[in-house]
């Protein structure tokens, strides 16, 4: 804080913690919801100023994309982005309307009048410079300021958009930057859950989990908040909170470094991800640098590929490489398995649909023998069948038969008392 | 031009002439319009190189303030003018998409990337400067920018919209800065008429007319093209056409200076105004500064009134104070009337709802007596009680009872043979 002088009721706001909270696109949906979310803005000026970062009012950018689409199938990026950022524009400037009307000193701002700079990638730029000296001139008079997420500006003056996660990474970057006490993700959940609540009704909602456990959770499909943005968090170390819009008062979840507590539970989740498939290319000849090959002829492509495998083969000198891909590229990936076969006198391309990962994430797992043991019993004791098995530093993976995955991750969530959890 | 080494396809088109073309809402109202834009942009290319200003699609502005409504009755005007500058930068976004997608050369740019400043004013901002740099940067390497018309930009960053005749005003203005050799304004109809040709269906399409009528004609409710625009382009001395959309093929009206033509008709065109109503102060104390008090009070709230008559009442050292004024600010004017009594000892406020103003308009009627006298014969020839005359350098209105407008205007447009005009 600066030492000139300052009227008291300007001080008292802007000397407390300043948080960032983010809404996302069904929380702004209609203007009854834009209303809603501006009481719980007010309710949380009691403790400090705040920054709020919206996405687009539900369905706006679905439509946006379709008018484009009838344009012509594949439009200009850049285009798209301009045209895709005026979503985000609409809902701050609604939020900050309403905020007015209730007496609250509140502004709107794009990603370009913030000054969040990208990359000069459309569609799915990265945040590389923010700066902070227009927010903080404006927290000198105004108590709430109203960001629009999800876009940004290219240092010749391009508007772009951050891709999937985007509203989430400018609200954790904005906290980051802003040094915000904390940043709440408001979502339409409770929380983070051991497991989807849907499938395993016996889940327990996590008070706290660590960064490193939402993001091995984020990845295996249980998605309440973009990898993506838990990753920025933790780099910054931002404290992040995922909450639930319609119940403004529960806590939700923490998820932190871990630094605060000692103790801290092996494992914090079960995670069910169904739409892989697994892939194998047999009888690889056991010539260095060919399974390289083969990972670099799919990453020219962008297929990421997971729990890779290589297993020996009866015929000397030949291996299987065995590993799981999204479903969705699985075409793509038939394509370049089999266009290797001349090169590189590869055999077979094999698929198996019927394939779900279910994995058991926990930060504190590894070191603890114990863990693996467990999973294989109560699976093994109920006839489950493992096709595969990866272990991580805090992620066990098996894969089953796709009708099997549900039973296991109940199987799995009782044997380790997820449904006990406390903290 | 410079003089550095060019392709020689990159030259051609670039030293040929530079057009600013203007579509309004109407004409971009959904995507098979923007695609009807884009073809007549097509063609226009053989000419040159283009710059094009682009209005909200159709009913986008209208949505966009019902949304706003809904919050708050009185949304705040900064707020306003980002959530509506939203409107035209969807616009540019799609009309660059599809343009891209018919293989030309095209990029789209808000008012803010192109640098149109504006006052600080919101809602109604007057541009105060423009900057060519980034226009003239890329008219190299594209053949069409698509700017997005009645928006701009503060030196602090806000964004403005430049109220009504807006995009107009982008185009021209962006024509002069740029030295478009013409600027057209694409609209729903043909261009101007010597009258409204929905009420005397003999009125005739002008091929040219001058910035001052036409500026006369758009006071007077035959707005085809916003007076402000067709200020700025006098101004500038900016070619102006009015064109129709959905006739590419037609000329149009070219709106010029005069000063190409040594001789020129003396009237072009009649208009109607039913939108007015005649207001009248009586007993007015015949002190120097009276009736300037008046005209102050009014203006103070903004009431623009017209036809200001001062006649000398029977009882010596009063008079009456008669003038013209819209009526949609007939009861704020009664109410700043009422107000003066006190004060300025001002007698009893008449108005008269049951008028309208006929006006005949021509720039080179100055001092030709003859024309005064065939209008007053047309009309007393066939009973029709002129209630309030007034002239200008390059007007003639007549104040007739509602029901006779219509009929005055034919006899008028009739009198001075309109229907023959050729040019």
């Amino acid at each position: 804080m600066s030492n000139t002088l300052k009227s008291p009721e300007a001080e008292s706001l802007h000397t407390s913690a300043l948080s960032v909270l983010k809404f996302g696109g069904t929380s702004v949906k209609n203007i009854a919801r834009i209303q809603h979310v501006a009481e719980i803005i007010q309710k949380r000026l009691e403790v400090g100023p705040i920054i709020v970062v919206v996405s687009a009012m539900g369905d706006t950018t679905d439509y946006l994309v379709k008018l484009a689409n009838q344009c012509t199938p594949q439009p200009n990026k850049r285009e798209m982005d301009l045209l895709l950022s005026t979503g985000e524009q609409i809902s701050i400037a609604l939020l900050a309307i309403v905020l007015q009307s209730m007496g609250i000193r509140a502004r709107s701002f794009t990603g370009y009048q913030v000054g969040i700079f990208t990359e000069s990638v459309f569609s799915k730029a990265r945040i590389v410079d923010l700066k902070t000296e227009t927010l903080t001139a404006a927290l000198k008079d105004h108590d709430v300021l109203v960001v629009a997420g999800f876009q940004g500006l290219t240092e010749t003056g391009d508007i772009t958009t951050l891709g999937r996660g985007g509203s989430d990474t400018t609200a954790v970057a904005l906290a980051g930057a802003m040094q915000a006490t904390v940043c709440d993700i408001y979502t339409d959940v409770d929380g983070v859950f051991t497991a989807d609540p849907n499938t395993i009704p016996t889940a327990k909602l996590l008070k706290t989990i660590r960064y490193e456990e939402v993001l091995e959770m984020a990845r295996l499909g249980a998605q309440v908040i973009h990898p993506r943005a838990v990753e920025l968090a933790r780099q910054y170390g931002v404290k992040l909170r995922v909450r639930n819009t319609f119940k403004p008062e529960h806590e939700g979840t923490t998820i932190h470094g871990g630094e605060e507590v000692e103790i801290y539970r092996t494992v914090s989740g079960v995670a069910i991800d169904k739409e892989q498939v697994r892939c194998s290319i047999m009888d690889v000849p056991d010539t260095p640098g060919v399974a390289g090959k083969i990972m670099r002829a799919l990453a020219d492509k962008n297929i990421v590929i997971d729990m890779i495998m290589q297993a020996v083969h009866p015929a000397e000198g030949l291996n299987n490489v065995t590993f799981t891909v999204n479903e969705a590229e699985l075409a793509e990936t038939i394509k370049v398995l089999e266009s290797l076969k001349g090169k590189l006198g590869t055999g077979k391309v094999l698929f198996d649909k019927d394939i779900a990962k279910v994995s058991l994430i926990g930060a504190a797992m590894v070191g603890q023998p114990g863990i693996a043991a467990t999973l294989f019993e109560s699976l093994g004791g109920s006839n489950i069948n493992i096709k595969m098995i990866a272990t991580s530093e805090m992620k066990l993976t098996c894969v089953v038969g796709r009708a099997d995955a549900q039973r296991a991750a109940r199987l799995i969530h009782d044997a380790f008392e997820l449904d006990k959890v406390t903290g």
